[in-house]
């Protein structure tokens, strides 16, 4: 069945019934009016971000099922929204579907949504669906409560740490396996499915982005989306600092590191420019390192690196050299050797 | 100069620059993190919306202009608020570019979208920029604050007035004319430019909706973007009513008419169908109608019809039956027969 056969208003309908036609608690109106109407918790500061996903371009149709799609898309917005530690409640979809989409596709995808939003206190409660010409787009826009601080990306101060979450380079080799799954099956399965859900399902780190901010342990923050060393340029920039990193310290999964030998590539470049680990980054004062790894537990953190006064973004350690040409990061609209 | 040129980060800057760097009042964090953060002011409820234009579908580049296409873009969101009768404030906005995109244009479009922000107290604070391989997109979240009652959709009871700001079918006449300017010629300039402007730079009627709202006038309310029948209908399905509707009531201006001959068509069936007039529709008890015209003066209301307990839109008057066969509001995905 395509959309075009059903028209937008009963897919609205089909997508209420997925989404939850109830509003949520907090919500005053949800699906079906002008808008959606929120009635904040009191003194929440709400912290809202958007994101779009456009096929051939961030994902494509072939490589992964609609509801690991779904899970990613809102995974995206999830991950900023902890960054800023914040719990996120609502989201706003909105669809860009060719008309002769199929309709167990956008349901799937949908669920998919709803599957990873219950997972984390979010609800989809509006949006929008339009007809798009060529490819499916995904856009959401996801609103937070933040009942403490804020995490931002310019509180962090000279001395100190670089800490990341979990490990790092897992997406990019997770997306160097989907593209070719055949040949890949020469990698131990374990490893082959952690990377592959590391890309197609990867898990917000909401919980810890609350901690952090509840606990006023982080001096800035900022969710690994483009690699860490852009994501360390976007701190070091926002803050006035600089930073050193050490390229040996970077926290790399065994499963990453075979991989990345499968692959012929360096897992430390996947880690550094990969993207799309949606670790958090974050800063602490040196005083605050032991708390860190306490409140976070059982998350691993790993330090990475200081923050410098002068600014720039400087390798250390006895790998800096071999990895000091390669850095750049992710621009949507450059070819890579355009850092 | 293209947006590959320049890349992502670079043409953030420098839309930062028309956005405005600073963050505007009850915006803790504006543009450049990983999300906006917001402090809405006390006790106010929080109304978001989200709507998507995209290139080939709802608008064609060689007809409208940059800085016109921003404007009407956040038009259709304002409106939306309006509707809820809430003030709009602050703007998420998501652009998916061609890499070869060009900068002049995509910075127009940002200063007609600030230009009309300003014009309703409206500030953009955040988004995402992304390529898109085809069409230009763009998408916009608008959070307005309802510090009264808001509007919705459900509220009409049987007995209430159907009222609508303005005149009607002007959209859609524009549409006709701008497809076909040369020809156009043969129209009143005065005509002409007028509908040129209703269909690309509508004005929403952002102070109407709060009117209403601070004054608890109006019983349901919709914007209409869909065409007065589709929304009309909106507005029974969600409150559980149906309507009667006087075709000859419409208000329709002289400029339309003379568009809607011109162009071989029936001016009330532009009324009725053309869609994205951006006036607002709503209900009141005829009590309030006397209330309703002083309160939103100098904008013209008009009653079309009144809200019946029986389900359906049923058309009424000499004009009937001549328009009955005619009812289907815009669906995105269906052919214009398919209604």
């Amino acid at each position: 069945m395509r959309v075009c056969d059903i028209g937008e208003f009963d897919l609205i309908e089909r997508l209420k019934g997925i989404f939850g036609a109830d509003a949520p608690p907090g919500v005053e109106v949800g699906i079906g009016d002008d808008a959606a109407v929120i009635q904040p918790a009191g003194k929440a500061r709400l912290v809202v971000t958007t994101d779009a996903l456009i096929e051939n371009v961030h994902f494509l149709t072939r490589r992964i099922e609609p509801r690991l799609l779904g899970r990613r898309a809102l995974a995206a917005n999830l991950s900023d929204v902890a960054a800023m530690g914040a719990q996120p409640r609502y989201a706003l979809l909105v669809l860009g579907l060719r008309s002769d989409a199929n309709v167990e596709y956008v349901l799937e995808l949908a669920k998919g949504m709803a599957e990873l939003g219950a997972e984390h206190q979010t609800r989809i409660i509006g949006g929008d669906i339009t007809r798009s010409p060529a490819a499916l787009s995904i856009t959401i826009t996801l609103v937070g409560e933040a009942v403490n601080g804020v995490l931002t990306r310019s509180g962090a101060h000279p001395g100190d740490l670089i800490i990341v979450t979990g490990d790092l380079g897992g997406s990019a080799a997770g997306m160097g396996i989907a593209a070719n799954p055949s040949a890949a099956a020469s990698l131990p399965q374990e490893a082959r499915e952690a990377l592959l859900k590391r890309h197609c399902d990867p898990t917000p780190r909401v919980r810890e982005g609350l901690l952090l901010a509840r606990q006023g342990l982080a001096t800035a923050a900022i969710d690994i989306s483009d690699g860490l060393a852009g994501d360390l340029r976007h701190i070091c920039e926002m803050s006035g600092v600089g930073a050193s990193l050490d390229p040996e310290a970077i926290p790399i999964a065994h499963a990453t590191r075979l991989a990345a030998a499968w692959l012929g590539q360096d897992a430390t470049v996947l880690a550094l420019q990969g993207g799309e680990d949606y670790e958090l980054l974050f800063t602490c004062t040196p005083a605050n390192a032991d708390a860190v790894v306490a409140a976070l537990v059982p998350t691993p953190v790993t330090s990475v690196g200081a923050i410098l006064a002068e600014p720039g973004l400087r390798l250390v350690g006895p790998a800096a050299e071999r990895y000091e040409r390669r850095l750049h990061s992710y621009d949507h609209f450059r070819a890579p050797s355009g850092g």
